[in-house]
């Protein structure tokens, strides 16, 4: 299958990757155009704009947030100026769901279509295809696009016709590990001060409270400390959790939690710790409780 | 192995049964002594004080809180004054750090032993012997103890010989729990109030996001909204979260995640929600969110 | 002096009754026309547009928020059209830093002055000519307008040449007030669980802690729970959490005291309190204690 | 009169002088009796035991915390047995409800009075005999006592005759007061980092906004960052804070800004600041703001 693919930040090259192993002929832009060119070595043909590349009908956009996102739709040479009608978008970006609303209304304008696919995973599950997607979007569209989907991904699940529903899952469950970050901060912080060797309490963790790879990986970040380099830097999920504020507040439904995660998450970014992983959410009861940094 | 077992609340009486099924004799007490007579229909005998329960030289106490185990320790024809030398007491219940310390100290004035060794899991695990077990304490006493502990439990960690330490573990891992509780809540009414199949969402947290067979437990009860018959009451969560904050203040950790947990658990109590299941937690997001009830 | 005047609410109109009491000849603009039509009755003259109002050179505006606002300077037969060069905007409402800095740039690139200055005070104080003035922007501007913003003060405040600071300062005091609403509605609803008399309580308060009008006006209003009608809106004051909030995130500062704040307004909100005096944040502590409403 | 006085810390000093002034002779107390001997250079007289101080029939107490009366009180020698039937207690000290309620039953059963009567004021007011005592207990104890009271305060307000009712009201506003200073320093780090001069913007609250001597008292510390020497010390606020949330927690009243303010009063412990003035709890916004210390 013939797609445009936009976006080859830490995310966006592994998708590549596995686009050209599925045998898929992938057009891809980035702003930075170094990036574009290791693909090129192994396959990839490059456009010198997001409207060249569209020519294909199907474009994947994985970009950094919304500006990024509106800057390559909607900006001179822009996706919605150049795909053909009956086209596809398909935004695996995070981002807000009041801007996946204003793609799904403009896109329809043009007859195109609009899928809001945000993925879950780091860099390392996009290389070994382990992504898992979350679609929203025309029903036809998401059939006609999911074998590139699956190229990436262990598992695909459909929300329904309303784009932004799919990012409000995403959002939500990003809410979710966040908050799991904070609980196991607070408790590695407890169980430290208490004189609790904290592996030991991972183990119990791992080995029968949650029995969950997600607490094992992120566990094991938090109790060795290692947040270099960063599999999802700070700085992206402070952005997310903004953005769950932003759902939450536009669907008054108060999430007091989510406040608490953007607090300390914006003070580990004001105090200059941003481009670590978001896994040092955890440093922030570490250094309220007076351990060493 | 003979044995005595103090306190057939909802957790005692499958733990004594999983007891007489792996051929252990059983010498029962409780306060309300109609539920040790079920048990004794089924092999128990019955002790009418806790210190002629004690002749055994092992005791294990599974009691609701601080004071009913402090009365049952320290009370009138209580086991401190009743365990013979060498003899051992296994605290099974959820108390507080502080508390466990003074039984260790006065147990050990008494040349006993003193065991915490609190369990994780719900009265389900509990007659399936599945409960998990973290035990601290001197470790000649645990040595000797381990059958018991292992008639009931999939798997028992052992932590050190400083008892209080069983405790904090305990508590931590209520607190992540709990932590997980309000997480699920502030999400499902955020996904509500959007417009998106609460069940749906579940499926994604469990199939990819956090596959994890508590997540999948509490998911189903909140999205189900069915907090009654309570697994664990409410009230005894509040009562953990408690715990897990005094020992935070002691350790001069301090958890915001933890207090925000107290706060919403005690709101729920003071509207007479307080015997329902602790997973009803998350009917405070929904509460503020303006879902009906 | 002659001065337009657009928006004519629970603000606005007060504000307008004493520019003429003081001797201005203003000319008056507001969407809805009968409110401008009342202040005919009084000497006022109206305007059919914004961009009408703006001849005399000077104009104050009193508008609900950022986008009412952007739309009376922005849109169709605005402010930034219509206003002479060397001419002077005066915006009285409360908005984003963020949208004021747009405001000071738009205005310099036409030449014409743009000053912020946003008020504390309620309708009452504004029809009694006690409202708090604080100005940012240029110097000249400022002084130029004085007499207009003396004649519904009894205090004005210059900040410096930089707009947006004037903002700043409206959204940090806000932002106190709103604090000590929720301290009070906590610290009433332990008085009152307590069997403590509420009045005197707040006698105590009055008379000695704080000492403070604003303490002893917001404090009769929680003890007699007589939140209608309202001074200030909930929604109002829920909106100017929101832009605090910000303005923190931009200054990178967070304030875990405004994000419990907008968690609570919004609880309120949901729950269809939205048109109360936003006073009525004491009753999500009353509620969550468990209180009749 | 004839009165007894233990407790002669920074409070007790001052109060004494003030009751000597008033031509009352004072029979001090203190466990380090330096501090008692500078006061007999003035006219005290020096009893070497609380029981002793009882003789005189009415012993007011200032004390640290519970623990520290609690052994005046029911300790060896303590006043509970020296006390004659029919003497009075008058305690000053901030002390937790649960602990007032447990010494007015001592008391009674022994025919003494108790009073509760915490006082509101740092030591320079002790000095300035400018204090407010709220009382509850006997009524004809505390008219008794009134011109003891009237010597080092410029107010006694009267509760009534439940002595944990003056404990509630003291606990009530030093969370206020609190409440105050962690809304004071997170907007002056907004302010502060938004590039406003705070000192301008506390001239602003002071001359208009709250007009109250405890905003600027308080403010113009935060303000100038003067925390040494502590007029009141955050561990001292900090067990306050602890005992606010003790009450709550008895009247099911969930607070979840003092629940904010322990865990910032917390972390301030932990990392080393408890000897501080508790103003100093407007570092932690400053510190999360990532302004320099």
């Amino acid at each position: 299958m013939r797609v445009a693919f936009i976006g080859l930040g830490n995310m966006g090259q592994p998708l590549v990757r596995n686009l050209l192993k599925a045998g898929h002929e992938v057009l891809v832009y980035n702003r930075t155009r170094s990036r574009a060119e290791e693909l090129a070595r192994e396959g990839a043909r490059i456009a010198s704009t997001p409207a060249e590349a569209c020519a294909s009908g199907v474009v994947l956009t994985m970009l950094a947030d919304d500006r990024a996102l509106e800057e390559t739709v909607f900006g001179a040479r822009g996706i919605l100026g150049a795909l053909p009608a009956g086209g596809a978008h398909i935004s695996l970006s995070t981002i807000s769901t009041a801007f996946a609303q204003r793609l799904a209304e403009a896109h329809r304008e043009k007859k195109q279509h609009y899928v809001s696919a945000p993925v879950f995973g780091r860099p390392e599950a996009a290389a070994a295809a382990r992504l898992v997607v979350v679609a929203a979007g025309p029903a036809e569209a998401i059939e006609r696009c999911r074998p590139l989907l699956e190229a990436f991904s262990r598992k695909v699940f459909i929300i329904g016709p309303e784009a932004p529903a799919a990012n409000i899952v995403k959002l939500a469950g990003n809410f979710l590990i966040a908050a799991m970050l904070e609980s196991l901060g607070e408790a590695f912080a407890l169980v430290r001060k208490s004189g609790v060797d904290p592996a030991q309490f991972l183990e119990i963790l791992n080995g029968s409270l949650f029995q969950s790879p997600i607490y094992e990986n992120y566990g094991k970040i938090i109790v060795e400390r290692r947040y270099e380099p960063a599999g999802f830097k700070l700085l992206l999920g402070l952005k997310d959790i903004r953005l769950a504020l932003a759902a939450a507040d536009a669907a008054a439904a108060p999430m007091p939690l989510a406040s608490l995660l953007r607090d300390h998450l914006l003070a580990r970014a004001a105090q200059g710790h941003g481009e670590m992983d978001w896994a040092s959410l955890a440093e922030v009861a570490a250094q309220n409780a007076g351990l060493p940094a």
